[in-house]
């Protein structure tokens, strides 16, 4: 579980004229710093250099005699698989790996649903009068994006520090055959680092649904990507929907692209036979396989899943200082006036930041003007719509450390000036 | 152009018994011979064995100074972009370079359109009561797949020695607002080896089309793999498309899964602007962007498209023998029947067989039962429907030499016996 720090409402905001002449001084320094997206550094990028002399002169078979070079084989490499299957707690043969990017594989899972429909689909996406999804807020744009792209109306619910309101999703679920779909991060959830409990998961996989073709997209992007100590696990959700009775509820997704190389990993797609099988025959008519030298590559760097374990820790490494900056510069900056709260993450790329209601864009507009960059506000909402206009989500892994000090020192004075603005009008 | 060479009519069919103890004692020789993909073989995947460690520990800078490693650039690397724009003769900022495989690639350009429709489409295609498509045959199998798969209807054209015949097609295409698209291989086409003429090619970028987004998904997928000295180029469709008038008509794929490695190689895609607009608004909701690494070890690799060029004639140097071998066994033990005519191609992948009408899917089956694996009859008409039942495509790239004429001359055994068979019912 994530823990949420809100700054106690015990002092007053500093003077409007004091903030605004602290903004003056901020924007007299000229920074040019970025805190818009979750990318690694080029430091943890260095961390899997060694990759870039792999597979190596001469090695090319993957360890069942399949050689990676020619055309062939649309599971992926069966070694980056079975690495990948424990790490992710799914049989080897209901995981596929794919190409550099778990994104490509949901876009693709959502568009063959709509062209083609899933094998428990009345008739093809494309066709029925309205498609609705649930997204639990805040989330990953990129999930909003795919559903906007489609025309799949988005229905927010909110998150809790367990994952998504459960008995908020049932109650929609069950009464409605137009919510065809959900999207999960069950670990580290973007932005706000929540895990989601065992509970929580059950309830989501059990819930009856009034479509018989609803699915839950559970984008495992952070499954390993520790900050603490804590290495938490998600609850299997592909057991645990098997279990229930609706073993093809759960599409797993997950991928290297924050382990490796965030443009050249390997995606993973895991589920049950049935819905790997449909997406293969709909794949196999797109491609003859994927990258097997670059999964080769991976096996190769990595050995095991302990491997991937170890090499986890040196992000972390890397990456924990940074979060670290972020709340304490939040908390000796903000605490105390009890106009924001924010998280304090225990893996992922995330703190999700609310500021005083209705003053997120304003936050994000003065700190554009001041050289630092920040996620768009809204952009942990359907359509970009943050109904408070409170939620702004920071993402410090990829500046060196002192630049997230100086950027969050900046965001601050912006949160601390957009509130004083707001209770003067 | 290709040759095709029939085999006169002068010389009597050996009779059916003396055929049939002939191909008794191939059974004999409990052959396993695979004539059936245009797979490279692993002497062909060497020549790029320094791949394996490139782009080499430290190195991950394109000459943009983008690092390879991180995410973005939906366009691709730019130093690959740069050697394939010389080589397709497309301006750079035309030319996308993707994932691993141009299939893909066109299975995209034809799933956005139906789900989304082109710029100047009327509605998305999958909205449309009836789509169809031109497919010039004998052709590609997995051109036709895709087709076949977004339930659009394949209407075959007969292709010459100078490419499809342009005057059939532009009768269709100027009659028919249904037809949306047509399939071109312009270069040593897949099967028959045809490069299409200057003629054809303005004939068919110029031609009025009854659907306003009508257009030719022009696969170049062996534009540099020359098996003569005559290294023949084919004209270029996008630049002659915007001549004409229908700058969006062409929409041009390429890859080097042929060039380096199968299944690890680059993809192309070439058009207008603002082709390349639509596909890169579309294509961002599923990717963030393509494997630079794979790009920039590609770059390297190649150095220039002189050095793609050099590459290549160490394909030739592998493959020609294989294909000479071929014509040189059907000429010797088919020549003079007057039961087949077969193609001399001067690149690519494929020979392309005609043998007795009626008997093509009885040489398969005959092939099959003394160990030799062809493609399919059918494979390369719509459908797998070949109406003549006569054509087969012969894949000699992947077998050593020596098997490539073991397994040709059981063919040609085949293809004897099953004409003898049908002239006596």
């Amino acid at each position: 579980m994530t823990t949420t720090t809100s700054s106690h409402h015990t002092a007053m905001l500093p003077a409007l004229a004091e903030l605004q002449q602290a903004y003056a001084e901020l924007q007299a320094k000229g920074l040019k710093l970025d805190l818009t997206r979750g990318k690694p550094s080029a430091e943890q990028l260095d961390l899997a250099e060694p990759m870039l002399a792999l597979p190596g002169v001469g090695v090319h078979t993957d360890e069942n005699g399949t050689d990676a070079r020619n055309y062939g084989g649309l599971d992926g490499g069966i070694t980056i698989r079975r690495i990948f299957a424990e790490l992710l707690d799914v049989p080897v043969e209901q995981l596929l790996a794919g190409g550099n990017a778990s994104l490509t594989t949901m876009h693709d899972v959502v568009a063959f649903a709509e062209l083609f429909g899933f094998a428990d689909s009345p008739k093809p996406w494309a066709r029925e009068d309205k498609v609705r999804w649930i997204c639990p807020v805040p989330g990953y744009d990129r999930h909003f994006t795919i559903c906007e792209a489609f025309g799949i109306e988005m229905v927010p619910v909110p998150m809790t520090p367990d994952g998504p309101d459960a008995e908020a999703v049932a109650a929609l679920v069950a009464a409605d055959p137009t919510i065809k779909g959900m999207w999960v991060v069950p670990t580290y959830s973007n932005p706000d680092g929540a895990v989601i409990s065992a509970e929580v998961a059950r309830a989501l996989v059990s819930m009856p649904a009034a479509a018989p073709d609803f699915r839950i997209l559970w984008d495992n992007a952070y499954a390993v990507h520790h900050l603490t100590d804590d290495e938490v696990t998600s609850p299997n959700a592909v057991a645990l929907a098997a279990e229930a009775g609706h073993p093809d509820r759960v599409l797993l997704f997950a991928s290297t692209s924050k382990i490796t190389f965030a443009g050249a990993g390997v995606s993973f797609l895991g589920s049950s036979p049935a819905n790997i099988a449909w997406f293969k025959k709909h794949l196999s008519v797109a491609s003859i396989g994927p990258d097997k030298l670059n999964h080769l590559r991976h096996a190769m760097f990595f050995g095991s899943a302990d491997g991937v374990r170890e090499h986890m820790r040196k992000h972390r490494a890397i990456l924990a200082p940074k979060f670290e900056a972020v709340v304490e510069i939040l908390t000796e900056r903000l605490g105390g006036y009890g106009i924001a709260s924010w998280t304090e993450p225990k893996g992922g790329y995330f703190v999700s930041l609310d500021v005083a209601p209705g003053t997120a864009a304003r936050v994000v507009q003065l700190a554009k003007e001041a050289g630092i960059a920040l996620t768009p506000a809204g952009a942990t909402h359907p359509y970009g719509k943050d109904p408070e206009d409170k939620n702004v989500r920071l993402a410090p892994s990829m500046p060196p450390l002192n630049e997230v000090r100086t950027a969050m020192d900046g965001v601050a004075t912006c949160v601390l000036l957009a509130a004083a603005e707001a209770a003067q009008a």
